[in-house]
């Protein structure tokens, strides 16, 4: 199917345990004109994970190299380095095809830099209540580490007013109903359509 | 339901002969949230319809004095004219529903400077050799009269370029796929989110 909008970028933020996760892979699986972003790290590949197809598995020095310029944004987290290669996400968009990042604010704020058209979309919890039982209920926190992950998603809430789309993940199906309404939007926009498609307006 | 964005219009406008009608009527099948805008008239109902469902039908002489502020747009179509109550779009978007407006271009710009939020959708032929085999199809055209609609027609796909959105009707289903998706992207844009809502996010 040939389409009559450029692809574009669709940037997913908002706390840890909102729900990013299920919702891109709802949108993923809903829309075929949507590709997941895959990242470059320095981690070993954990079984079952295929390079090129979850991760590029890079060696440390190769991702120093790519941050001089291969790399939309990178980040550390737990002593490993991922980022997100502008290489792949250029050939993607040419191939036709958008492309959803499950990413931080920071990274989101990284990638709309370099790339001004990217669609912007805040996940919010219902309240942050409700945010502190999932966050409980998963089990993985604690403590400490519980309290620092409630403070930095009171940081995040804030970050939201930078973003275009908010979403209230209150109820799954709704919440990705509205992700994949996005992203259908913004392919009618005109100001995203191909200067082929404007041509034939003007006869 | 409560909502957290504000109500607001949607214009749909287009070429005769595009499917704007077929268009808003899956809209107000799929959306609960949004209503059918009904326009004041003079011309006398005909048989099955009502006032304040299908129009107010209202005298010339009230039609006159409505025009000096109660009117969001106005036009006069063989003879009678039709326009649309502020009051009403007021009321409705007071109630929590958005409204839909199937328009002429010249009455969408009208609307737009009334209502700036308004979101702004244009319905396109495939093509124009496609416009003309419908308007042909249609039977109630020819000769001389399917000419004015197609020099018609060719101005107001130029008009297209003042529009957010550009639907290409040449599939039904995809088409009022993406209008309805409009309809529910627009409602997640952190712009339209409502006051109260978004002082839930800077706690």
């Amino acid at each position: 199917m040939s389409r009559t909008s450029r692809a574009f970028l669709i940037v997913v933020s908002g706390p840890s345990g909102v729900g990013k996760t299920t919702l891109v892979d709802r949108l993923l699986a809903a829309d075929p004109l949507v590709r997941r972003s895959i990242s470059a790290t320095t981690r070993p590949p954990r079984p079952g994970e295929s390079d090129g197809r979850d991760y590029f598995f890079v060696a440390p020095e190769r991702f120093e190299a790519m941050k001089a310029g291969d790399l939309v944004e990178w980040a550390e987290v737990h002593g490993a380095t991922y980022g997100t290669p502008k290489s792949y996400i250029e050939k993607t968009l040419a191939g036709g095809h958008d492309i959803v990042l499950n990413i931080d604010i920071q990274g989101g704020d990284q990638v709309k830099g370099s790339f001004p058209d990217a669609v912007m979309v805040f996940i919010l919890p219902p309240s942050l209540a409700a945010l502190e039982s999932r966050l409980e209920g998963r089990g993985d926190v604690s403590g400490r580490a519980l309290e620092v992950r409630l403070a930095n998603a009171r940081a995040e809430l804030a970050a939201a007013s930078r973003y275009e789309y908010l979403i209230v993940n209150d109820d799954l199906d709704s919440a990705s109903a509205e992700l994949i309404a996005i992203a259908a939007a913004e392919r009618a926009r005109r100001s995203r359509k191909t200067p082929d498609f404007l041509k034939r307006l003007d006869r």
